[in-house]
């Protein structure tokens, strides 16, 4: 375990703690949307469902825009971490077809 | 507003709308983090502490890593996800210092 010099600084701490708190929340809601976006591959297949769905990205894109926009967030940095959310979800589908040959389609 | 053609699959609807929920959750969560790293910055400037703190950023990584392993997602993942997080707050940063020369730090 490294100890960091700045740890001795209470208010520092304070400020680590909350973040770190937040983070996990962060990482299990990452976890949780990746369940999700998992069983829409699933469901897609077994619907006969197209994979991919431009419009429904363009609408995720536009509600975070304006969400973060309300929440004094940088809107720009909302569409970049969604296309990096989305990315990571394209991974997943495509290494889950090359294990199960086509049974996950793409839907973020 | 767009309407996909997908929208009138129930099925798909109700994952949507978690997804739709999560990421409203983690938007507001990532504002809120924004918010308690700009306080870091001004504490540390006021508090005289250098800015970079190399060692608290490596227990940051490992201790995602270790959270996404027991919560089943890809702890290259999380370490990626809070690099991206890190650049945009180094980013604020600098934005900030141009701003205001010099009351900002670094510590995300």
């Amino acid at each position: 375990m490294l100890v960091s010099a700045e740890d001795t600084d209470d208010t520092l701490a304070g400020y680590r703690s909350s973040i770190d708190n937040i983070d996990a929340a962060l990482i299990l809601l990452l976890a949780e949307r990746f369940k999700i976006t998992k069983q829409i591959g699933k469901y897609k297949a077994s619907a006969g469902l197209p994979p991919a769905d431009p419009q429904r990205e363009q609408q995720q894109i536009e509600r975070l825009r304006e969400l973060s926009a309300s929440a004094n967030l940088d809107p720009a940095f909302s569409e970049k971490f969604l296309r990096f959310v989305i990315s990571e979800v394209i991974r997943h589908h495509d290494r889950a077809r090359s294990d199960d040959s086509g049974n996950y389609t793409a839907d973020s």
